[in-house]
């Protein structure tokens, strides 16, 4: 208790001594962090997990009416940008919706395809949405509809229980009651400002995931290019594979000639535009020109083809209907459609606010991720309730958006307008679009998402990181989508836990002419204090890594007691540990440290702390130990304590 | 590549620069750590993973045979202490010995019930395990033999599959099997090198399952304590009380009479220990005198109590039986004997380690994890083949044999030949021993784990730690013993995982006169420099908080430029982020340092980062982003970083 008067800032803070040789010599006292109740503390510690962007700082000092007209635009963006909207930004968001569109009516068809899900579904899925989060969203370039990986984990998983053509309309309903339940997670962490969350998918984890995703997605598509008509329903590389060969009977080549042609076209399109991003439009272009191009070809070959080449056949004319009624809240399968909301809930938030915070740092402007969860979750909640399936920003699309020149979420309410023109008269037109062509859509699509070149970066700097992704690679790719993705978030976790339990030490020496001590293996002008022995501790002390630090921090000391034996030293007199970088401790830790000054004292050694940070200066306190350590057992900088435990220990020398 | 030169250490390390008004600025270049391959990196960190203690330092400038004798020493401690062992040590360990050996036969029973085996598996395991621990072992105080935690858990584990009572042989063979699958276990942590493994379960999640299985253990006595004949096999806190009151026409009143009375007596004796350690040897006796005294009453009155008190029965006489032939390594139960016995078996692990190395530091020698973690392993597995179930260190016996004066682990030899002279010749004496003791004696053990003090010190110092022994503790009483230990384990990673994902960032100061920059809200007298912002972060920079991070540094930088404008201060100029605490670095925080830097350039604002450590150092310059930096962007010290970049803005001014 003997601290708490140096909570009064300022006062007799400062020591000084003065000595014969030396100038004065100041030392400064470690002070408490300010007293704060235990609910103080609560309030900060919680601000700071769920508020850390302070989202109503906007709000100080405004008048009430201000302060409606800010919540309101706070709430609804399109309030912000709405009223200064003009004709020339409406020009260049007419010409992006217009380019996203033509892309997302071919990508739409075939990720509902990827889902297991019917063809209009997709269409249903560019309509609603982007319309919600035209009146939410934050994003300018966001592109909205369905996107690649979450159709297909959705796919993957309803169809292990439940098979699409068994039992179609069950399907249906699993699938529009998963994209409820996605859509009420992903607004339930925007509004429970949970969204770090997202944060444990890793870049390293989801560049593996992705990359092998991509892979069984577009192997899978094998069954659309050779025109097989049994293909598995698994998801692995060797059955898939395995289905592929065996089947070899059902492959026609009228399929495999078209289809690797138009496979070739998209993969040349794409390649150029990569190539020249001004030549954007060929990329986006493409995947209309060819279904339009595959299916003038069908319908006037039709009579040759004597349908050796599977068309999507007829669709719907119409709106979307309503499917509220189909959603399903009880019975045998609510488990496995909240277990596959909640997956593809999540990756599909990860892609959207991925690609949102991407096109917003490039045009400079910031992203609010809890608000855009909230925009997400919000539209695909709506979209449950119109006979959509998840949707959430993709980034093909929304890099097409963005080069196109968009310039506002208005080029979404453009695209969804093509699509409702779509749906309401253009329908039969997909009569004869071949299923082969949405194959080559896809591979075209996810062959993006294989980024070997990260994977290279990873390696030369992380070889940890570059585990995780490979984990997530060969996870997918050999067992399953969700095991692989646990996988890879286990392993990101087990890095982060592995850290903290074999912490760094290090030994500290002081650069002559400073005070300055640093690693004495980095820096060879760092020269070591004679009696004294100083570490740096590079972790937080806590249950897992205690034990560890202890046994370790005694190594040292018996190491360094041997280093001056053989060198005729002067003997070690005291340790000083430099908690600058603990910047925790927990009742573990504490308890450590007490018993380390046990042992150290059995060994006529004394034990200094440097520099503990405020959090664990209050522990220290709390716990009652500060005590033992009195007043010459802490220090501000290792400089000091060094100086000061000199002057304790040789005083009375000449 | 252009920092590569700094790497030949003591050239060119510091920059003197000569200013007019004020004495020679020396700035310190900051140095790369020493080249090293990627192999060298693999080999340091595999070995302070595996290997923090440096087993082999003992082998270092010995001759090819001490270099054997010391490894034989090490791998059987028995040949360390036993050319120096002598007669006056050995009086100590035979006192010891016969005092442990007194509590361990009633405790081997009571525990073996507990486990719901035959009362003679408790003796038999009280014989084998400490003959081979006293070869391995290298704790002088342990005493081994069954423990109630390790053995409730595989109780409640293996009767919710299997009732002991319908299918008694299958039961008793998942016993053993399970005891092997431990053994097996423990031996490959200690092997491996995993000792770590244990420290994941933290003091204060200990706490909370210990108590919570304390009380489960003592509200399922009450069925020997009432002498309820019907009696639930769960182990949830209501079920139990339930199956208590629903009994109470089977409740004896002969039972509870004698059962109270003599669990008074054994609380009382504990009562009196505890305050006063030379008094330990009353409750050492207790439990022995108890099954003697009740025994006997048992023996006389036999004729009149018609059968009202359920007692023990006959027992074999004779030396375990081998069994390994019943161990069972295929069939339907298999997974459930390995899971039964990895999860007793970290928790004997978990006791009989901290028994070890408590009772370690108070007599001042080691007691090192991982060979005890073998020893523990292979006295289990040698276990299971001579009818034994999990056995470890138990605190309760262990600390009456530190108390008794035991000096080496020769008292677990005494204690041994006492339980084989007990199997050869007396076991008729326990035919009348009634249950309700064993009752008794399981109460009183379990009592001493309900530590509440430590609970309340858990609350006044860490929150949340507290919130781990609770979540524990209700967890064990309201659900089931292994999920009660699953939530605590979780919460205790969350609570790291937390402290990673919402890290500190803290506003520094310079206290004037010094080259110390400290916290501005901890330390009243530092000062902001003008100009400058200057962070301090604490924590590594990982993907799990990199985006935190970065829309945190953005908010200070917003508040900063906020406050100067009401001040009318001078406009800042440059952001230093001390970077001493942050002790890692992935390829995501990389990736933030990166972005963070491009969005001040945008506000025409200079990043520094002052004194990275040498893994941070490392990974910035493996990935290319240091020569973004330049020789301008990086500073050992917070102070030669504001000197530098001060005089470089202000250059050319007057």
């Amino acid at each position: 208790m003997g601290m708490n008067s140096n909570r009064v800032a300022g006062q007799e803070t400062t020591l000084k001594i003065q000595t014969e040789s030396s100038p004065p010599l100041e030392i400064h006292r470690v002070c408490l962090p300010p007293n704060k109740t235990g609910f103080q503390r609560l309030r900060h510690r919680l601000s700071e997990i769920f508020f850390p962007d302070d989202p109503l700082h906007r709000l100080k000092n405004q008048t009430p009416l201000m302060k409606f007209i800010l919540s309101l635009q706070y709430l609804f963006p399109i309030f912000q940008w709405g009223p200064t909207y003009n004709l020339s930004l409406l020009k260049s968001d007419v010409v992006s919706g217009l380019t996203i569109a033509s892309l997302a009516i071919p990508q739409g068809i075939s990720y509902a395809k990827l889902a297991n899900l019917p063809a209009i579904i997709g269409l249903y899925s560019s309509f609603v949405p982007p319309l919600i989060y035209a009146i939410l969203g934050s994003s300018r370039h966001l592109a909205v509809g369905p996107v690649s990986i979450a159709s297909l984990v959705m796919g993957s998983m309803l169809e292990e229980t439940v098979h699409h053509t068994e039992d179609p309309v069950l399907y249906l309903q699993l699938a529009f009651t998963a994209t409820f339940f996605a859509g009420l997670f992903q607004a339930s962490l925007g509004l429970l400002r949970l969204g770090f969350i997202v944060d444990f998918l890793s870049k390293a984890t989801l560049v593996g995931f992705m990359a092998g995703a991509a892979i069984i997605v577009s192997l899978q598509q094998l069954k659309g290019l050779l025109g097989i008509a049994h293909f598995t329903s698994k998801m692995q590389i060797i059955p898939v594979l395995s289905s592929v060969f065996h089947h070899r009977k059902e492959w026609s080549w009228q399929t495999i000639v078209m289809g690797l042609s138009f496979l070739f076209f998209l993969l040349a399109t794409r390649h150029i535009s990569l190539r020249k991003q001004k030549l954007f439009w060929i990329s986006a272009a493409a995947p209309l020109t060819s279904v339009i191009l595959s299916t003038l070809m069908v319908f006037f070959l039709r009579d040759h083809l004597d349908n050796h080449i599977p068309t999507i056949g007829h669709l719907q004319e119409g709106l979307n209907p309503p499917s509220a009624n189909m959603l399903y809240f009880h019975g045998p399968y609510l488990s496995l459609a909240i277990k596959t909301g909640l997956i593809t809930g999540i990756l599909s938030l990860t892609e959207g606010i991925a690609v949102g915070r991407t096109f917003a740092s490039l045009k400079n402007y910031q992203v609010d991720g809890n608000k855009e969860m909230m925009a997400i979750g919000m539209m695909n909640m709506a979209g449950s309730c119109s006979s959509c399936f998840v949707t959430s920003g993709s980034f093909s699309r929304s890099a097409v958006n963005y080069n196109a020149g968009a310039q506002s979420v208005v080029s979404n309410i453009v695209m969804a307008a093509t699509v409702l023109v779509t749906l309401l008269f253009l329908m039969p037109l997909f009569k004869y679009t071949p299923n082969l062509i949405l194959a080559a859509i896809i591979i075209t699509a996810v062959v993006g998402l294989i980024d070997y070149r990260s994977v290279f970066k990873l390696w030369k700097v992380d070889r940890l990181d570059c585990l995780a992704c490979l984990c997530a690679f060969f996870g997918v790719l050999l067992i399953s989508v969700q095991i692989g993705l646990a996988i890879a978030i286990g392993i990101s976790i087990l890095k982060i836990l592995l850290h903290v339990t074999r912490p760094n030490t290090v030994l500290l020496g002081n650069i002559p002419g400073t005070q300055i001590y640093q690693n004495l293996s980095r820096y060879g002008e760092a020269k070591r204090v004679p009696s004294f022995l100083i570490l740096g501790i590079e972790s937080p002390i806590y249950f897992a890594n205690s034990t560890y630090l202890q046994e370790r921090i005694l190594r040292w000391v018996r190491e360094e007691e041997e280093r001056v034996q053989v060198n005729n030293g002067s003997s070690m007199k005291c340790l000083i540990l430099d908690m600058t970088a603990v910047t925790a401790i927990d009742t573990s830790g504490i308890d450590a440290i007490n018993e380390l000054k046990k042992m150290l004292e059995k060994r006529s050694l004394q034990l200094v702390l440097a520099n503990p940070v405020a959090e664990v200066m209050e522990k220290l306190h709390r716990s009652n130990i500060l005590e033992s350590f009195g007043m010459n057992g802490l220090y501000l900088t290792v400089g000091e304590a060094v100086a000061a435990v000199s002057l304790s220990l040789f005083k009375g020398q000449p």
